[in-house]
């Protein structure tokens, strides 16, 4: 899998390897004032800081193992490959939403990109209590671009199969997702681990046949429903954010997938920030606006997703799907409307599955959120945890009745005051 | 997208240059004594049959055109290459189900397979009123084989991902279906044609809202819902027949869809069959026995498709979904049963929409069926036509409540009755 010629970069090496490329000397300024941090705290890849005279980029280079566990697990260079490529398309779909890509170098898997600044990760903002104005409506916006924009109901046909070839090659990085997110969490395997209050309600949840059940639909619906190109793994730690911007990172788990897995894994991750947030409190409730905030951008996210992919229908609806010719064309406007919310509705049952999954898989499986982790207290995490776990069944379970996103944030308010362990 | 070097046989040219070939000339015999006729009746190849001492064999070349329409449809030659790697596949996954593959040549576009003898074409034999023994078994065997042994559900995932990638590039075979089948039928498109006392419920039919939006679901479904790799084209055309087996050809339409679409495609065109048979009769009423085997049929198709699919979830289930590691290895076998039955009911509501939609398009759109087309009087035609038409309206906007394959042969024992225009 290792390209001829790949070479891991330190920080010593680095200047002397792209010290040549234009765009770095124009960015940072002459090599030989370059400092180079190296900063990757992900579970997968190298990153460094660069700076210099006249500013600085991140370069980001795939490693041939995930970092977290060690060469004991092999993964491809070429995910940079799909990082890549996610990432222009994302620059296309939803300008600005993303750091601008400078530099991609595929057989040394390095994508050279914009440092931001004073940008910090939204995981750790929120467990510190800070807000992020607009949040919700760039967060939706996003979602409802990139994700109407990558779909037959907006690319030309032979263009859209190309891109779904494409990303088919995206095997080892849909691999995790298809094994941790989706089948691991539902029992025993080696790789999981779980607060150890939890194991009550772990061995319900494992016994549990309809909901071991919906799990699986969830996973052929992710692995067969190539409706748009997905960001993949669009959870809190994968956006950086100061106190009015929020810039969307980290797309190498891009693939052709059904439209609410995006959607769904990034509400999972604010409804855990929200019930994780009594575990980092200093006095009883003093999180409570914060969790009130926290839950006002879900209920963002999801009207602003709504309403932005409603006016990409209603303008840019150019794909081979609900063509205007056979509709507007015809006289059939109400149609087109009417296919509208059903498609709608159909994306929200599947965003609540996956988002009801993606709640279990942070908690039983391998990668767990800082969320819950920075809560000191086990009792008091398995608590917070249990709660999360309740939710995310209901959400699956439910995901053919619950109603509206206030149904969503009414239950997480719910689940909030009670004991689920 | 002609390839270099490429040029059409000819049944002059043929032996001069097919001549070298081992496996022809084993089969055939030497080349100076081969016969050469060229059989085509399809709407886009050349087919010829070379006979000799030996024996026989079919040489089906494509052509740069759609042979039915001419040169001003270009097509590419690689369709060919498509039709081979599904036969290839369609052979390891149910083995004699097809003619087999005795030489391919990618540049040339030729496909050198078994002649076929004393085998027609299945719709003839059905417009003719003739029974084929072990049909709706056959049938139902080779869907739930390909289907099943195409998926997720059977094929190691990184070979599934690289077919998927391979068949996505089928982009112009899946562009006719996508226009012929799921757009052009419902409104009036350049290439439509319709017999002409239908006015009345075509108008009505494109004025159906709902009926456009159910239309374009199943568009969406056929685009995005890459579950298997689908014959793609899966009509009674597309098999060949004696008195007592049954070989499924032409998969040149080949591309990962929803399972339900060949299923759909194929009930389709017996019920048109059906529909179709007061039109043949020479007494009234001398059809009736033979609507009911093709009605047996229908059933049989689904009946075996549903046995012998839940015969290799039980047996082969060795993909990544629906794990016996999450299910059996568990003590969980019945939710593996559970998921059984969920994922067969919504291949059944897939079925019953592309079912119905088949029956629009053959009549609205394009390409139309012998079965129809046959009838000399085009007042008689057109009462067998609109019943068709109403039945699939039906089954497409009934396809979540319409509630097993008997109330399907039991609409359309009724609409036989009935006078749609």
């Amino acid at each position: 899998m290792t390209a001829q010629g790949y070479v891991a970069l330190t920080p010593d090496s680095l200047p002397d390897r792209l010290g040549g490329l234009a765009v770095l000397r124009d960015r940072v300024g002459p090599p030989e004032g370059w400092q180079v941090r190296e900063v990757g705290d992900g579970n997968l890849n190298l990153v460094f800081v660069v700076s210099g005279d006249a500013g600085q980029v991140v370069v980001k280079q795939a490693l041939p193992y995930v970092r977290l566990v060690g060469e004991s697990w092999p993964l491809p260079l070429r995910r940079s490959f799909f990082e890549y490529n996610a990432l222009i398309r994302q620059q296309a779909r939803d300008p600005g939403s993303m750091p601008a890509v400078l530099h991609f170098d595929e057989s040394q898997a390095i994508v050279v990109m914009e440092y931001l600044t004073p940008h910090v990760i939204l995981r750790q903002a929120l467990i510190q209590g800070r807000r992020v104005a607009g949040l919700g409506e760039r967060l939706g916006r996003f979602c409802a671009r990139t994700l109407f924009r990558g779909s037959d109901l907006s690319m030309p046909a032979a263009e859209r199969k190309a891109d779904l070839a494409l990303f088919a090659g995206n095997v080892e990085l849909c691999d995790i997702t298809e094994n941790l997110v989706f089948s691991d969490p539902y029992f025993a395997a080696p790789m999981n681990r779980h607060t150890p209050g939890l194991d009550g309600i772990v061995a319900r949840l494992r016994a549990d046949l309809s909901l071991k059940v919906a799990a699986q639909h969830l996973k052929m619906a992710f692995t067969s429903r190539a409706e748009t190109m997905l960001h993949g793994d669009l959870h809190t730690g994968s956006i950086m954010v100061t106190g009015t911007e929020a810039r969307v990172i980290d797309p190498e788990f891009a693939t052709y997938g059904p439209m609410g897995f995006d959607v769904g894994m990034l509400i999972a991750n604010f409804l855990m920030a929200h019930l994780s947030q009594p575990g980092h409190e200093v006095a009883p409730g003093d999180r409570a606006d914060h969790q009130d905030w926290l839950l006002s951008v879900v209920e963002t996210i999801w009207r602003t997703f709504v309403a932005e992919f409603g006016d990409l229908w209603r303008t840019e609806r150019r794909g081979i799907l609900y063509q205007a010719t056979l509709y507007e064309d015809q006289g059939h406007a109400l149609a087109a409307e009417q296919a509208l919310d059903d498609l709608l509705g159909r994306i929200w049952q599947d965003t609540l599955g996956f988002c009801g999954i993606e709640m279990h898989r942070r908690i039983l499986g391998l990668a767990h959120n800082a969320d819950f982790e920075l809560i000191a207290d086990p009792a008091r995490r398995a608590e917070c945890e249990a709660r999360a776990l309740a939710m995310g069944r209901q959400l699956m379970l439910g995901a053919g009745t619950i109603r509206g996103i206030g149904a969503v944030t009414a239950m997480a308010r719910r689940m909030d005051k009670e004991d689920h362990l």
